[in-house]
């Protein structure tokens, strides 16, 4: 069985009869993860890494944009300052990895791994914000997290530790800070639209849901195949929550004393299980073309009986790839010819390269090439003068069909509802629920132990008129707008 | 006092009087490290963490061309799978801090945060490695790494928690391995002449100071104007010996089954610190030209006598930058009129900003600026036609003096010894020995205890001759090479 898992067959499991061991067998069938000795800690191979660099450049570039920079702040966090912000360390405390010896001695204060940088980071803001000059204050860190959770890790969207970009903002009023929060939370959702093919729902968290210590929390979200929906990234409205308990405050231009308005927001590698589990099939993966550390794939068809055809073969391959090469694509050649095409185009497929080249004889001859989308299984003659056109279309069809496809399913699956029951039988069937809602917290433990675990995903920004008088479908109050329901990971 | 050293004023001790206090005053009046809760965690500001950016992208770019890929492995090790390798344990234990805790719940075993990742990367080697066609695999990581030192921290020299890049390459042979490993200090080695300014001395460690676990360790250190010597970063052939106690093994094209060699080698942000602490004069830091987050930064001398002179000056400042920036160069504005020139040729220098441009009044009549070198305070008058050439020959020019500068002082401070008592002496005025050597370890010890302190720094490439039956300088045995002595970091 563990040698199954590590060699390079195929899938075992269809994606539409059992996602989550579709989900496993495929990412590790592909090398994009290896687990490691520690539950919950898994080894990002280079296969995954490269995709999670291809999204540290898309973003990095976008917060730069806005007069973000990059800092890094310590992982160890001091007991006493992880507790200043008293909802903050209430959310997290379950979760934290506390470091408490070195070497053979006992440390006097533990230490938490950070779950999040808020405490650690506004411990310095406090110190560089003196006046309305000194802000915006705008930093961001790449780096590692740690939350030690005890439910069944999910290779990228449950792990103990995660990488992640966490952005901590401070602005002088709260309009400021209103603005500001969605700047970034529309960079998420350009992310996970036009760099993962990711189509999404946009909107403000409930009160049950929001991050532990903000005001409010914006997210993206999506839907699994399974019916689960997945929590793509979240901006946060601090509020002035933590200035006032880490004494942040600045002279206005009048020279009067203010808390300033905060916010922080953060993408992590969770975004490549999205990916991955939205695009995927039978098999094997597919890998949005954006994002894809090989974009195209090529391998040549040998032709051993005629001498002469391998080198012509070869060749060409050369001159294809060196031409997309230069053309800014990332390219795989397989020219080894220990292993038959057939191994190729397996290996390939169930690793999720876009396009597949294949380079024959009679390509050779008549001076064209075959592609082969990943995404739909369509091939393309393609004479090789017009390569390089024809691969940077056909990366782009591939990247519209995957976002379009993914589009349908998830607007197909939300679902008006008016009641408890009729939620429960709409999340039972994979779908999101869609309803008038009251927003209390009481009424989402309702809606919970009623239905077996459904939450709200998000409140969305576009809002359809709520009817007068309209009230929540699932309580007795009012409603105050409407809001989106599913099972969740 | 503390209000001192985060406000803007100049220095009080000169480099020369005070190497630590100025080191620690100019880093931190620089804005580039804030001083965190814990003892030994800096903060790397946005001003450091740019340059951190721009030695990465050199780094990973070189590493790439040689095979490398990225990846990611956990920051937490068990403690079993981290005593596996006998030395590697014995050397890096005294400084693990240790994760005993999560939530409210004990773990049932220890987890060491990453001192090196030896250990936790080959544990998943030794399922990847099966045979000779797995090889060369070579992988790196960007990451952080906690050792729990106790001496005093200096910013970016000895801190509890960095940021390195730590390369960890399994090859089939020892010659392979000897050669890779040269490889990877010769990119080290470019990256602190080409890219730092700083001139090195390159050789092998002593038995005494090689990496805990390896077969020998290759260096290269520098040495900083107190008269003491810093390691810049190393290269540690690993030989069988990890392979052995991880049980990593491949099937030769025989058949045979063969442990493999490694080699680990880690550039870390101390770089930094080395490249500061070279380079820095009286004024503040002097930031090498091709690392520096601003690589010119434009001052405007307002005259608000004549109207419009102000506008023109603005326009000409924008023009300038524009032009700049599409040739890649890196600018910073500083158009505020709230403080004056001399304040900001205060700040800008202490800052180390290789190039200031003023541009006044008298500059818009005659279609000018004027820029001054950070090095040496030369002044020169440019067309604004020639701008973009002007700036980019002087970075190039400003590089190279700060390198030959660096390298006159290197090169004076050696000196060749036959005696401890003259060794003694010379490391006494900051100075480096070299000396025929036994290498023996015991020696070592005897070397230290009589002079205060002095080590081996290492075992140059480039040997002189050893005459017919050379004694070691230091005690009666036979010399068996030249090496670096003096005190050091």
């Amino acid at each position: 069985m563990e040698e199954a898992k590590h060699s390079n067959m195929g899938l075992t499991v269809k994606k539409s009869e059992n996602f989550s061991e579709w989900y496993t067998q495929a990412i590790q069938k592909a090398e994009l993860i290896e687990y490691g000795s520690v539950s919950g800690c898994m080894i990002l191979r280079p296969y995954s890494y490269a995709i999670w660099e291809n999204i540290q450049s898309y973003l990095d570039a976008k917060f730069k944009k806005t007069g973000v920079k990059n800092a890094y702040f310590p992982l160890l966090i001091p007991e006493k300052l992880f507790q200043l912000e008293k909802e903050h360390v209430q959310g997290f405390n379950p979760e934290v990895a506390w470091v408490t010896a070195s070497g053979d001695s006992q440390l006097t204060e533990r230490l938490a791994i950070r779950p999040t940088s808020e405490t650690i980071m506004y411990d310095s803001y406090k110190k560089w914000i003196r006046s309305y000059k000194d802000l915006p204050l705008k930093i961001n860190q790449w780096v590692n997290i740690i939350r030690w959770e005890f439910k069944n890790p999910v290779p990228f969207l449950r792990t103990r530790e995660f990488l992640w970009q966490e952005g901590h903002n401070v602005l002088a009023t709260k309009e400021e800070m209103d603005k500001d929060v969605r700047t970034y939370l529309e960079i998420y959702k350009k992310a996970y639209e036009n760099l993962l093919a990711v189509p999404i729902i946009e909107g403000r968290k409930s009160e049950r849901e929001k991050f532990a210590g903000a005001d409010y929390t914006l997210s993206v979200e999506t839907l699994f195949p399974n019916g689960k929906a997945v929590q793509g990234a979240t901006s946060h409205a601090l509020g002035q929550n933590f200035a006032r308990s880490f004494g942040i405050s600045f002279l206005d231009k009048k020279q009067k004393k203010q808390y300033p308005w905060q916010d922080s927001w953060g993408f992590s590698t969770r975004s490549i299980g999205i990916a991955l589990g939205v695009h995927g099939d039978d098999k094997g993966l597919v890998i949005p073309p954006r994002v894809a550390p090989h974009q195209i794939v090529i391998v040549p068809i040998y032709f051993s009986k005629q001498p002469g055809y391998n080198e012509k073969i070869r060749k060409l391959a050369k001159e294809v790839e060196d031409g997309l090469v230069k053309m800014g694509i990332r390219v795989e050649s397989d020219l080894h010819d220990d292993n038959s095409p057939g191994f190729k185009f397996n290996k390939w497929e169930i690793r999720g390269v876009p396009i597949r080249m294949e380079i024959g004889p009679k390509d050779v001859d008549e001076n064209k090439v075959v592609l082969v989308r990943r995404d739909n299984g369509e091939k393309i003659e393609v004479k090789t003068g017009e390569v390089n056109a024809v691969v940077l279309e056909t990366l782009n069809k591939i990247h519209d069909n995957l976002f379009n496809r993914a589009k349908l399913y998830l607007q197909a699956a939300q679902k008006k509802v008016d009641s408890i029951e009729v939620l429960k039988d709409i999340v039972g069937k994979g779908q999101i629920g869609f309803g008038a809602w009251c927003g209390n917290q009481d009424c989402e433990e309702n809606i919970k132990d009623q239905t077996g675990g459904t939450k709200s995903l998000n409140i969305p920004f576009d809002q359809p008129n709520l009817a007068e008088g309209q009230k929540c479908s699932f309580c007795e109050r009012k409603a105050q707008y409407w809001a989106y329901f599913s099972k969740s990971y």
